[in-house]
């Protein structure tokens, strides 16, 4: 791939170390890993393409993530690290109880019983870096 | 059921109107025909007890709804009933697709496209007002 | 394949006469157009396998369906189908109110909407033919 | 909130007592930690506002809601909780493999292969207990 | 964004006119309406960066591509457009037969009921062009 | 039930030594433990009568299901099982690389994410027989 797409994931890793500041090396290690290119695949889409995009502040945008993965209730792990993120980006602890709690309405109280136990692991998480 | 409990009701309606003007009284209505307590059971829950809340603003509220609704895929009508009520909260056009490319990374392709086509069935409903 | 296997077909139909006395010559044909095989792959595990099955009545089986495919979402006109064949094998207006307010608790208020709204329309059948 | 309000969260949680003798206080516990008016809304909708109501006994509702678990295949801490509980209001062991079966039909093996782990989790649970 | 990104735009329908002739224009009007660089982000990753790679072959891509949408069952536009893009690619109506089968074993037997109805219109949509 | 039943089972076993030499006394054993029909019932209509079908090779059959199985996200345990299964049946590890991309595309990049840890579990485990 040309140099253009090296940029997508130098632009990639960069949004996503707003996300978390240890997650660049770690993510990116664990995805060439994988393939060569499933980081500026999968990360340049998500995050250079996407994520990284104006029009609505990052931190509104982790709010969006947080839902739509509680919702899902697919990727516990994901949601872990993203309620991490949200934190990063801003949003508080009280803003996501109210995510969570928004999760119960349109998703259902098993959806939002898994969010709140993601949020506390986060929550957890923030307090022993203090 | 008690006093307190048709102030539910009337709290969630009153969210309701907020959303789409003449929602309530649709909403209602289709509610009221399938059982007397509907209403109150579930929109009591979903406007009254967790949408109304204070913590997160009703225009972030709805952008949030609109990603869930979008990324789960399950209820198209419903998606674009929030998508017009996401415009009368504030949230703009351009914010909407944003959005919608947001769905794309979290849940495919196809859960974003079905979510463009319910944008593009709410913008000409708003245009069709004008 | 063998005769046993020619008999799944007809167990499996004969069940689906239960849910629905005209179902099971416009379901067979249906899948029958489809391939040779499918009535007895697909209608033999569902009815003659698993649905026939003694320890749980037909009755209560039908609502565990319609609570499925409530909460799944992703088959309504099956939903819409099953509402019918629950009232044939006994299940009640009231009832189906009563399923439809829990697929909000575990899947959320949209999922219980879609439900209402199918389950409306079953009754609107079941009342055209009265 | 109100007088009313506080009987919500008592009445939920009585209900849940009935699902697991020792479940009021962990999971109110649970809740409580993650934000003050979580039991109430949470827990008021679920048990006092839908599975305490009249019309399906407790024991069909929990087969409804193991059901229900089962298709989704998101919760499965939930499910397993709910498998306990069935066999708390009276549902057989045999009846629950019939729900698994049925889950089969409806949302595929492998959700029927996850339930039947979870169900072998609640067996043994119950096993030690006696 | 660069001429590099054009050319995956360019990519991108290049791919997607394997998949289905007069798809280009359709789908890049659609997406253009919507947002300028719509086309290009989503078709971009779509096409041009994963389904295009060597390392499969295309008509097996679209094997996986109906057998992901058939389960998930939430995009019957778009499965039905894959099963019609598969029968370009090669794929027999044969072998579609064969996955809508064994959708019913990962899914469940409604998630292959509706793609048998996808599959049933796309071979009408196929015959009707002869 | 019937001998031509029993070889159901015994077809299906024979399948499923095909994925994994060691699994049929493993997942028999599991099954036969629930009840003693649940091994001809699930495993029979899984693989004696759908998977082990002429029309589309067992390889492309286990390309199918890890796609379907990555796609939809609630079977972790039996997705690690399939990328396994896909390896005994001739699909490399370049090839499980782009169904994981291929993932991405159609249910997003946090299952994308979920099925390379998968794929990279399955990966391990091969390496530790060699």
């Amino acid at each position: 791939m040309s140099d253009a797409h090296s940029s997508r994931r130098d632009d990639a890793l960069a949004l996503l170390a707003r996300l978390e500041p240890d997650a660049p090396a770690r993510v990116a290690n664990n995805l060439d890993d994988f393939h060569a290119q499933a980081t500026e695949i999968l990360l340049g889409f998500a995050f250079a393409d996407v994520v990284a995009r104006d029009g609505i502040d990052l931190k509104t945008r982790e709010m969006l993530t947080v839902a739509m993965l509680g919702a899902m209730g697919t990727a516990p792990g994901q949601l872990e690290f993203h309620l991490r993120a949200a934190m990063h980006t801003g949003v508080t602890r009280e803003e996501i109880v109210e995510i969570v709690l928004q999760v119960a309405v349109y998703a259902g109280i098993p959806a939002a019983m898994n969010a709140m136990s993601a949020a506390k692991a986060a929550f957890r998480a923030q307090d022993a870096k203090r």
